[in-house]
């Protein structure tokens, strides 16, 4: 996460977030009209609290106002990912899978490449190396043994090359060189996202169609894993794991302002240069304040491990049942068991 | 670490805090002459970054003030603990077991029991349950086949109960029907700690011949283990792994206020706001804020799995060689390979 | 499984195995009749290929002939259990968690202590610490918020005390110290057991109402965990999770000369020879050959790490049911997820 | 282990093992003059038991005799290897460092990738990938920042690319594509091997300069890794980490034999029958008994998880050493800690 950000930068502040819903949400509070170029559609069931967002970046304008690549963005927030509770997972699983169907848009016969990224020796950046374990691959056995295989399984391989750190290869050659000799006609890459909102940690998951890009996800992309780089079309998976210090700050800053506002004798002037602050220069503010004393800290629920296993097995069993239409919910944890 | 605090109230705060060193420094900073019937002794290293200190509450009357139980807590300070420098840890090894050796002061043919508090599965809760895996266990080797062993081994043995939530027994029944059943001289308890300072997360080791109280410690010991609830002397060697988002927000508050004044145009109004709440005002200010919008979050290292093992890789051959007269730097990893 | 045997020897021969069903064979192989002062009921459903055996050792008579004390020994085999076949396994579950109810018959308020027996660091020696980390521990749910607690939960807890060599302490001083202090109404000890037949390799569970006896199981309980030890009835649950490379060789070298035998001209002066050793003396011939050549060798499935999870969750689930009323078949994997 | 041999066949049998010290064992077995087209120097320090041997197969002839490719095969042999004493363990190193660097002959900036074969969830598989995560890497560093890196450190890739059944992909594939992207001067590809005796068992390490040849090692490169295949020569390091039941068997057999010999009146008629089998039809024999009964059995040391991971470190050591001339015994385990 200590890549800087080489994205499209927005017009109004270049504060880093992958999540394209985050984005948009930072720019309509200070405009509180549809971002141009930009197509929202969000359903909420909110008693099962799960939410899901599709923003799409239709044109030049909407990439130039979101600073994120003409495509499109689905969101899926719920609390319930990050607890340890079956039933509400199996809903996760199912709407997440639906969404997955719909954004690949694959031919029966379409050969996928799942790739996990990130670091298995760290916790919150072990996401991707862990759905990649739980992934039901294929392709081996309808290469070798055929007949044994029900027709409706896809061929399926999937790899978690490991981080630089860990290599000494960037990710990136070891995914285009493995891409170029297996020529899959699809990758999906699962990573770790950064987010701006501490809320979000653990329950969003955000598919994009426009791979990852230089400066995203946690990997060491330099060169970023998407169409351009790799020659086929890449679906990139993320959910944000971690928040840095900076952020839970800045949020709990928020938080306080807004508590003061409230309160008899506020404040007023200080609430005043802080609300004039624009929120770039404000985390900016933090993150100087902040990085003698504290250094490369992140937040994180203490619980860490189980809900990171949590989350791999949601996205593991979703990316499972979207690939082979002969799996569905009651093959839950088949695969990943 | 959702233990209330029970611990004898401290008149000036009573924020939670388990390093009887940084007490003190909260106490010092509102008082500027040392505390009564609170002896202190430090030496610094500075080129090899390691500070000793030695606070000793005396009497009620430190008691009282430091709402700690009379009695010796050694703080070993140095920022190179959680980094991977095999010489520092050396170095910090070799002083962490010379206090260990004074604050035991063992009979020869002392029985020690080493116990490891904590959650093996929660990363920053598991280092008294990784320290005890490097412990170079004896007990049976003496009993069973005393003519293979060096004399000048002492008998040792080691366990690590688990917490609560994994066994249904609360830990300090667990320690107090072995230590009734096997009867050791004296027990060794390893934990981690609370702290209230960001900075000395995985910095800081701390000794203290009071064993652990009730609401100190992260373990789930509601009865405490020490002398009174054992039969036995307990030493408590604990270090803060983590510190909780409060903690941080606090501590940048702080920073930023500093920074703030120092700029052309401070907030003065706010500032002295700020100011005039006291410590404990400002900390509960923040976490009431915080809790209905992040939670049980906590502040971490990144990299927090390869600090643990680092730690109770310093803290095991700090106490194999405390134990044991006859092993010393020498045969450093030699028990924890 | 180093320990010498010191149970009731058999007239017959003392070959070492934990199973009552495999002694009984063993004689019967020699004696065409029931065993007297033994009462046996099989029961087979060969379809799902699951295997029922009660044997009761009824008296002092049976006890000289099986070498095993009197009480009720229940073999549950299915060559399933080391599959990867989660249907198979829900049969198994249902099976095994039917005769736990039988042979526990507990009170509606029975607190149960679980005991994992075993190494967690050995892989087929960590059954009994895995079967422990899926057991739903309740006492202390029971104990501090009871109101939230379903009425018919028993309360339960649950320790894997670790084995001599990691902690020093014999194993049943740990379960005597923890069972005098917390005074469960009942122990259920899950163990690796010994086998001396290749094919019960993870193929058997034995429930016995008469606990572990010294020199059974792997665990270093020199002095057994059973009511005369502990003071309250012991349920021991095992599974021979490998057999040593004697019996490997034993049973190819039966194997062999029954091969041979088919053969046009068999070495039948070998065979008479060897026909007449006896199983006993057999196995020592075979033991004394191997010793100096392959050392403490034991035969085990390449894939052993995944069997003994499947095993663990076999056996923890089938406890979940028989102890909590509430649980039942449909909350399969809830509490082991 | 499931790969059929493809190798050369050799003309006296075509017994499963990668070890070409063994193979000349069995040839000399039979014929008692040295093999033609073979050289061997075998150099032992009996002292410290560790035995050294270089085994060059120099033309067509030798390559028929042997069924290995023309090249150097050197073993290093010691039953220390798998024992828990430090100082063993820096001999070993020691040697097996020098070997190495003879072997490797490399260029100053010559450019290595590490590969670790076998699979990182079945512990005697997990040998390749334990290795490569202790591997000093150190491409990114001398490409980022030259400026803080040694002059005299090598640039070293490593990759752990998990077998078929995780993938879905041939190990050789992905292998292949990594090299061509990214196009290091020499492979280093470290395997576990098969063995034909029971004693070579983790006592073993073979360094040979052909590479691995279909059907040899235990990951599933069906094509090999070698010059042929990859285009850059390849070293491949390997160590038997386990054997199958029928080699256990076989071996026992041949001792039992022997035992039988010597007795008073042994059984000549089978002995002779049993002498007049050759190896291959001997082992075939008990490989068919043994199928039905006891399928697909390994035999290992219990302590197996441990034995690896000391195995691991003997090589990475070694590797580390051989590769970076700055790097030596005083730094062993500073890159593997």
């Amino acid at each position: 996460m200590s890549e800087k950000s080489k994205e499209l930068e927005a017009p109004v502040f270049n504060i880093r977030t992958d999540l394209a819903i985050e984005t948009r949400e930072m720019i309509r509070k200070e405009q509180d009209v549809e971002i141009p170029g930009v197509k929202v559609n969000i359903e909420e069931d909110r008693e099962k609290q799960i939410k899901v967002s599709w923003v799409e970046v239709l044109d030049a304008e909407g990439e130039k106002q979101m600073g994120k690549p003409v495509g499109n963005y689905v969101t899926i927030e719920s609390p319930m990912m990050k607890e340890n509770d079956i039933d509400a997972h199996e809903e996760i699983i199912k709407i997440l899978a639906k969404q997955l169907v719909k954004i690949l848009n694959l031919d029966d016969d379409a050969f996928i490449l799942v790739v996990g990224l990130g670091n298995w020796n760290i916790t919150p950046d072990a996401l991707g190396p862990k759905v990649v374990s739980k992934i039901f691959v294929t392709r081996h056995l309808l290469d070798h043994i055929p007949e044994q295989v029900d027709e409706s399984v896809r061929p399926v391989s999937a790899i978690a090359p490991g981080v630089m750190g860990l290599t000494g290869i960037e990710t990136s050659e070891i995914i285009e060189g493995v891409v170029k000799k297996i020529k899959p006609d699809l990758v999906i890459a699962i990573d770790a996202l950064a987010s701006r909102k501490t809320s979000r940690v653990n329950t969003t998951i955000q598919i994009a169609d426009t791979g990852v890009h230089p400066g995203s996800g946690v990997g060491n992309s330099r060169r970023g894993l998407n169409e351009e780089t790799l020659g086929v079309p890449v679906i990139a998976l993320g959910v944000p794991t971690v928040v840095d210090a900076a952020t839970l700050v800045n949020d709990t800053m928020d938080h306080l302002i807004d508590a003061m506002l409230k309160e008899a004798n506020p404040d007023k002037e200080f609430y005043k240069m802080l609300k004039n602050l624009n929120e770039q220069e404000k985390y900016q503010l933090i993150r100087e304040v902040l990085n003698p004393y504290v250094g490369n800290l992140f937040v994180t629920p203490k619980e860490i491990d189980s809900v990171i296993d949590r989350l791999a097995n949601i996205i593991a069993n979703a990316i499972n049942i979207a690939l082979h239409p002969g799996i569905d919910l009651k093959d839950i944890n088949r695969f990943t068991y």
